[in-house]
């Protein structure tokens, strides 16, 4: 028992050194050596736990916190009064996020997306596994609120767009601000679509 | 004179080259023997142009293809009936241009300006003044057209939040469909800001 809940650690050590490597500089920059030493693991461990290597290591990584991001969007949304309200929510906590962290990327998913999307086949699926279900999961909290599906799915996806744009605005200029205005926007958006449902 | 244009023509050949590997694979993944493959050049030359080597190069493309890609969208946007319209149009543009290209990256800024935000000031600071650039630009056509200050320079924000965005969206999911989604709301939200104006 001990035996496997040291490694389970050593898993988890290993997935949280490589997201934060990520969240900091992206993939290409991000070396095997980088991610021994940060975890505080072997590079036999690495293979032990991800036999494919870095990129098996990060397509885990795409997954666990694409779904873990996913989640936290979702929990928000949904313990808010309206979905309109909760989207609004979810933009200031991801901006208040933002300035606690120095303005660390809060998603690794879309630099890593943009970094291999022309190079890595087997990456850009995972990464677009994971956008889709953030627009499949925000598409079904706003039919619940009795928006139709090819809106509820516009909304959604433009949802993910401005999360995603927000993120390149604020990182860039070390600002909330049009992070902040896009989120105001949708919010009014969802809004005008629940006062139409 | 023979001499002068020969060097100017292999100066923008090491910006094109580097550019294009920089819209397919980022710029962590691209190393100078790379760049001096692609473009036909020697490293001395690259250094001769450009002493301070990969960043200073780096800084020089999203400056060049900053300013180019500023001047499409004000060309594309002052030719149309109105700013509306235009903003429309070059989000339709854009998605033609992502089809054509095979999904390569319209724009290398909002990669590196990710890639390299917590760990290179240097080239985040060079982004960040391209990003200002765009919207600072938008919002003049948009005050040109009779928008407040303030509106305009929230919309503009927007505009250049939802192209980056839905750029993310696009290389990702290899579909345009996310990013036209986009630019119909903010193309109608601007019309919206005309219409009050």
């Amino acid at each position: 028992m001990a035996r496997t809940t040291s490694s389970a650690a050593t898993r988890d050590r290993i997935l949280v050194a490589t997201t934060e490597l990520f969240r900091r500089q992206g993939y290409s920059a991000t070396s095997l050596s980088q991610i021994v030493e940060a975890s505080s693991a072997t590079t036999g461990s690495i293979y032990h736990f991800f036999p494919g290597g870095k990129d098996e290591l990060t397509a885990e990584v795409l997954r666990v916190s694409g779904a873990g991001y996913g989640d936290l969007v979702e929990s928000v949304v949904r313990s808010a009064l309206d979905p309109a309200v909760g989207i609004g929510d979810a933009f200031a906590a991801a901006a208040a996020l933002m300035q606690e962290s120095d303005f660390i990327d809060p998603c690794p998913i879309g630099t890593i997306a943009r970094e291999v999307a022309s190079t890595n086949e087997p990456l850009r699926l995972v990464a677009a596994e994971v956008m889709n279900g953030w627009v499949r999961r925000l598409a079904a909290i706003l039919t619940d609120a009795n928006v139709s599906q090819g809106d509820a799915e516009r909304l959604a996806s433009l949802v993910v767009t401005t999360i995603e744009g927000g993120f390149v605005m604020a990182r860039t200029l070390r600002d909330v601000a049009p992070f902040l205005t896009a989120g105001e926007v949708v919010q009014r958006l969802v809004a005008d679509a629940l006062g139409d449902s």
